[in-house]
């Protein structure tokens, strides 16, 4: 027969290398999971945010060398040339989360809240090598509070956290929240007398091999190298061994409580006054997730995380899942981390030259399924949060024990994180976060053991339409024992 | 000052062209209206789907004319060589849900139940000139039954698509499906002695302005031409009167009921088998409704419905809002479709050779939420849906009606829409799909009004363990009154 009529070959059904479809409960039980996180995320005052799938390349960042290649790492291609406009933009698939909300923070600035806490899930694209369980499409969780200075916002996202894994299935007691911070560590480097550059690049480098080789381990790498498993000779960084002294009190001074961790980084740091800010920023947390009913079952200052310290500026956290699993050998082990997150600047600097505080945590969605899937294991309002300002910054533990107390009555409640220095800001931060009531409490107050309630609802149509008489009887505001807090609110809210 | 320092410039912190961001309410109030969607879809046995976002550009069939720029349509980029193996593959956004539903359905045909009924709702992605209210970037919600050529699944997607718009808020009375029949059309055609080619597609593209001009409108440009509103003259597609006749017979058909309304377009098909098998399809469909309790104040037999036409095979589907609201120039108008889908083959045939039956709907996700909010106005299990069994296909209404109460009572449900011959493929169909229920109806239970219900659960426990005298004490299957039905599987349910 002849074979001269040349069909059109048929095209493959398949997905196309390093991509994946899910199908009925993959999808179905990874949309409750995140029903579920959305929720607590919603609760603690955060909005979601889904920005497109598309950026320039600009925009993203990826300033590659290899400029006729501006698609290694993300899936780029170029815009059709605009007729008589030169050539057209390069557009790629984002990478993460994080970069397209450091575009959108700029971008609309001045329409956002400010600090404007939001969430975001969503798939991510990384033009990677597949492999084994590596995709080149992922979903990611992320929760952000841009432009917050205070570690109320890293203290606010922690206790998020340990509830987001809470409400997901995992039991209290089978994960932990481990916090740490960069400026620690920068101070135990100035105490070590080792000044930024390559050397400090080194010693980052050799305190993330602690997991895998130990307190000797670190201290023969630190100093004059050691010898690898495999006998090879492993250069070291050449730090004199009371240099290395400092750096290893850092790892290693995790103690039976967070003041006893404290006490120990206290030392570590010596005289460093960043080391000391660190450490106070530290004791701070602490301080807070005591006052928001998180103990140190659930979250825990952990100097030895060192995850991310080289890319984070301030706290550093980590939640770790603590029961065991059998891995593929069939040994027990524990299960590991399943988000990280911590403080970060120059998120929105790059696009506006004003630098922009934020800090923020990423849970890995697969692995937390993966997770709940080990262990065998969705609704919203349209009103915004309740608002509780802040008159004495000091007292920022009193404040976060309101909105912890509002929160696990179900009521969505957040701390205001801006500067707490001019009240009219904070009411205007209230009305653009359409919060229905304010919680005001100042010294005078909370020496009498009293809240100011705010009905904010009530008070926008008092202002818009009542008599003197009405507004009189009717009072928008009113003071009640600090231990109503929670009741008042419920009545207000009705 | 000199400018000899050369900064680089700050990147421009904007969304892409035709790209848009969704924040806070943007992104839950259509979160809430997919997951109310997918709660009815899921209820009638339809299982999510959720494909990569990318695809090979092969796999999406756009094999466009310039080979150069295969990116024409969509976002399109050129895999890396793989060394020693050639140039890359081309890859792409979807465009749509259904060339990857096309794709999975032949990739894992014999993985998935069949027919397989899939959900899916997410973005896609269109590489058009932006303009306004014109995005790059947007959601689609898509039903589709693939592998059933039975005329119930689509009556089943049209019942499904009228109470998805009543789950979202539609009230009964403010929206109405209607159905259409390319096969009617083709018969019309035939009785008009236009056989096929450039002279149907004539008569296709003119049946398409009935809308616009009217029978007179369509009359004149079937045969001599027109002049239009600017007075230009547009040439006619030449047929004699009596050849137009039977198009404008098609086109007016609908009457005051559907009987009516069948009665009519039976007689524009004349003597032609393809026109009788189309307005039989109807028939059909119109007598499933009724059957499922979907008045023809919910769905309604509609010739006059003429967009997809040219697209579909079968059946055409159309859901509109009646209510009215005022356009940007104050004026009312009904707000008008939200959704459209029909049948559909060739789906799966380009990538294995074998034709496979399909039908669909896709809702205009934007469409419908902006319609939501001109009116002012979420959860899941995992145990497969109760499996009504067909054993006689003439009785496809009774069976339909079972699956309607037992929606109608919350109960997922779904009737087998395989080729029910042979009863074993029925009985394996409802294992794959974990069914816990398969009801049973032969013509000797319809006669003495009862229905066989059969524990699938129990049924398999039985089989793996039981001893005979367990076996007989507890039935795994059991005869009840076809009114006890509900009761009944509710009470298996638990």
């Amino acid at each position: 027969m002849a074979k001269s009529q040349k069909k059109q070959p048929r095209p493959k059904a398949e997905t196309p290398k390093g991509f994946r479809d899910y199908f009925g409960a993959d999808v179905t039980e990874r949309k409750a999971m995140l029903d579920r996180i959305a929720e607590i995320y919603h609760r603690h005052g955060f909005d979601p945010l889904e920005t497109s799938a598309v950026e320039t390349v600009e925009a993203l960042g990826k300033f590659l060398p290899d400029v006729d290649r501006p698609n290694a790492g993300v899936f780029a291609w170029q815009e059709e040339a605009v007729p008589g406009g030169g050539s057209g933009d390069w557009l790629a698939l984002r990478y993460d989360l994080t970069a397209p909300l450091a575009r959108v923070a700029a971008q609309f600035r001045n329409d956002l809240p400010s600090p404007y806490r939001r969430y975001a899930m969503g798939p991510v694209w990384r033009n990677e090598k597949p492999g084994p369980g590596r995709f080149r499409q992922f979903y990611q969780c992320d929760a952000d509070t841009v432009g917050s200075a205070s570690v109320a916002a890293d203290a606010e996202i922690c206790a998020m956290l340990a509830d987001a894994l809470e409400a997901v299935g995992i039991n209290r007691g089978d994960y932990i929240v481990r916090i740490n911070n960069r400026k620690v560590l920068n101070g135990v480097l100035e105490a070590a007398q080792v000044e930024g550059g390559d050397k400090a690049d080194d010693v980052l480098r050799t305190i993330d091999k602690f997991d895998k080789v130990g307190r000797d381990g670190v201290l023969a790498l630190l100093t004059t190298g050691r010898k690898d498993a495999s006998g090879a000779e492993i250069e070291g960084v050449g730090l004199r061994p009371d240099q290395a002294e400092p750096v290893l009190a850092f790892l290693t001074s995790k103690g039976a409580s967070n003041a006893e961790t404290l006490a120990n980084l206290r030392s570590a740091v010596g005289d460093s006054a960043i080391g000391a800010e660190g450490v106070d920023e530290l004791a701070q947390i602490a301080a807070m997730l005591d006052a928001m009913g998180v103990g140190g079952d659930r979250a825990i200052i952990d100097p030895s995380v060192v995850r991310g310290l080289g890319y984070y500026t301030g706290p550093v956290f980590e939640a770790e899942l603590t029961f065991e699993i059998l891995d593929e050998k069939g040994r027990k082990r524990q299960f590991g981390s399943v988000a990280g997150g911590g403080r970060y600047d120059g998120l929105v600097e790059r696009f506006t030259g004003q630098k922009v505080p934020a800090t923020g945590v990423s849970i890995g969605v697969d692995r937390l399924l993966a997770a709940l899937r080990a262990k065998g294991l969705a609704g919203e309002a349209q009103i915004g949060p309740v608002v509780v300002t802040v008159m004495d910054r000091d007292r920022m533990p009193d404040y976060q024990a309101m909105v912890a107390e509002l929160r696990n009555a179900g009521i969505r409640a957040e701390v205001y994180l801006g500067n707490p220095k001019n009240f009219g800001n904070q009411l205007k931060y209230a009305d653009k976060r359409r919060a229905p009531v304010a919680v005001i409490q100042g010294g005078d107050e909370a020496e009498r053991g009293v809240v100011q309630i705010k009905d904010l609802v009530l008070g926008a149509r008092i202002a818009a339409e009542a008599s003197l008489e009405e507004w009189k009887a009717q009072p928008a505001q009113t003071e009640v024992a600090r231990s109503e807090l929670v009741a008042e609110v419920r009545r207000i809210l009705g």
